[in-house]
């Protein structure tokens, strides 16, 4: 086969303000480009332990099942799913968004029965909207309430104090994605209730993508070891993960030593910062973003009692070529924002303001990249 | 939370000659920590392309479906078997060794009817033994043959040719493990007839774990469009990944660019060097350790026809205790190698010679750690 081989990678610079992978830590790509340990050498045994730790305290929880799953985050979202339900149990779904759906279209792939509130792109549940789903049918419950937290296509922030409680009163589980919000809004675990969540490293943790955390609460644990049978997701098989991750340490798959190097770095820099610091910050720089765009006439799509800090769904002003302005941030600044998914494509601009990303030279930049380009 | 943060990321060196991961080329290492790109942008949906282009190489194929999986091998394994498999439809597997096991155990998961042949481990099969099996049971055919190609457990390299012809005489598909083989061991995809394949990053390509390149036939692509439903594994749904690595591009799931990153380059090495030639230069450094071993009274397990160049198995010498071989090899010569798995636990050790790690160097070293450490 005549084959010509790619040139040395060159990429352009680019400065990641869209909804992730986000801006990642010059210590966090040279943690990762540090060579490799094995995956039961005892060096990288305590590296798993160290990570455990500072997931853990990302979190906000002493769940023992807190460990990062060796893909994405849908592979955190596809490993709790399949891992707390069997075929046929019924998951409650409460959907505002893209990220919402999905959750009902990978449990329906495992044969989960699901319940599925819808409400429009943007908004967000009241705890007693919640409480009443659960209540509605006392003969086919709930074994698990899905929801999320940072709503990734909406940029809305869904409320969750309560919501444990509310589960657990009715006998069902919590789960969690916090995809958007692990590391750049206030989360606490153990709190707040959540028997599940699951997460990327490429957001607000300022990681490259590829790991996806997740934690399990001793509650969610017990449905699972009293499941009839293991979930089909042999690759996603939790408690087989724990015992990799945990000290019996029986090899399952070779976790990617690099990706763990760079998570760790990742998560000592929010250990560093401290957490309520790096909320404020998050918290900051999106309230200097949206003070920002009311001096160009342009406004944030959901209003700000439930407006995401991290991801900030921005409107597109009536007959503006949105895709254009996407183009000339990109070709002219080396800015990439994202497109509206969904409902939302053209709708509106994803600016994301997490981890590394969320600084405010990054935001006065921003601003003034679109304050020229809005004027042309 | 009281927290201590665990200090700056400082492994000691080591010069892995286990089963995986290997070394990885500093290029690789540089490649892994550039800056990264949107998963959508225009420059990194070239880079995509140029990896297939790369892995299409390395593979020897023409195939399409040419992609890594945002996963471990195992994430490979799993993805291909829930693919080409529907629940209730049948696998012959040819096991004689753990991953061969692997390959029965995950198809179990799915549902999915198995008939599994067993050999000794570090055997190997013939064609006739393949054909005797798919003839057996003419009522209940087998859909697909899964086989392992170099069986990482016991070092064996099982020969390929042939076995596509037999499968499609019978109208079954041919499925192989190349985790161990792929970019050290003569591997033709195409020439061989065979319709899907599952590898590694970690092994003889020479990058970090975290992305298994799968390929499949356009036969085997008809059986997966012919399917009555799509795998329960959501994220590992091969038509899906198509479209987003495909002209599509639609978003599935947020890829590592930095893992894209990684490969590419080491796919670039594997390139610049040459199949042919690397080929060589691993069944070279294999043929100088096994003339090293006999001059320590050490033998290979497994016997030189079906010996893999790129895992060699050694013989325990009989009332050795061989962990403290390993854990003194790697305490006072930084060198890593690995235990037996299985039954083969405490009866070899296993000495990876890929990739970056099959050098000449390397070779006389761990001959020499050896030597010193046996006469002690």
């Amino acid at each position: 086969m005549p084959f010509v081989i790619p040139p040395e990678l060159n990429p352009s610079p680019r400065l990641l303000m869209g909804p992730g992978p986000t801006m990642v830590h010059p210590r966090v790509l040279r943690a990762m480009s540090t060579p490799l340990l094995g995956y039961l050498d005892p060096e990288f045994v305590v590296i798993m332990d160290e990570t455990q730790a500072l997931l853990r305290h990302v979190f906000q929880t002493e769940n023992t099942w807190t460990l990062p799953v060796s893909g994405t985050g849908m592979a955190g979202m596809e490993s709790l799913l399949a891992n707390l339900l069997e075929p046929g149990e019924r998951l409650l779904v409460c959907a505002a968004g893209y990220f919402g759906s999905r959750l009902e279209e990978v449990a329906r792939r495992h044969g989960i029965e699901v319940t599925k509130l819808e409400k429009p792109w943007g908004e967000v549940y009241a705890p007693e909207e919640v409480e009443a789903a659960l209540r509605a049918n006392p003969a086919n419950p709930a074994k698990v309430v899905a929801i999320v937290h940072a709503e990734t296509s909406t940029g809305a922030l869904q409320p969750l104090e309560g919501l444990g409680e509310i589960a657990h009163r009715h006998g069902a589980l919590l789960l969690v994605d916090c995809v958007t919000s692990l590391g750049g809004v206030p989360l606490r675990l153990d709190d707040w209730g959540i028997d599940a969540a699951y997460s990327g490293t490429q957001k607000c943790l300022g990681c490259p993508p590829g790991m996806a955390p997740v934690s399990v609460s001793e509650r969610a644990r017990e449905a699972i070891r009293a499941r009839r049978a293991p979930p089909s997701a042999w690759y996603f098989d939790l408690a087989q993960l724990a015992r990799y991750w945990g000290p019996e340490r029986v090899y399952h798959h070779t976790v990617s030593c690099s990706l763990v190097y760079a998570l760790r770095e990742g998560l000592r820099l929010v250990a560093e910062e401290g957490l309520e610091a790096r909320w404020a910050r998050h918290a900051a720089n999106a309230q200097q973003f949206c003070d920002g765009l009311a001096e160009l006439d342009l406004a944030p799509f959901v209003p700000a009692p439930n407006r995401l800090p991290t991801l900030i769904t921005v409107r597109v002003p009536a007959g503006l070529d949105e895709a254009r302005v996407r183009t000339r941030l990109r070709q002219e600044y080396h800015i990439e924002i994202g497109a509206g998914l969904g409902p939302l494509k053209g709708q509106v601009w994803r600016v994301g303001l997490m981890g590394v990303s969320s600084q405010r030279e990054n935001v006065t930049l921003l601003l003034g990249a679109l304050r020229e380009i809005l004027k042309d």
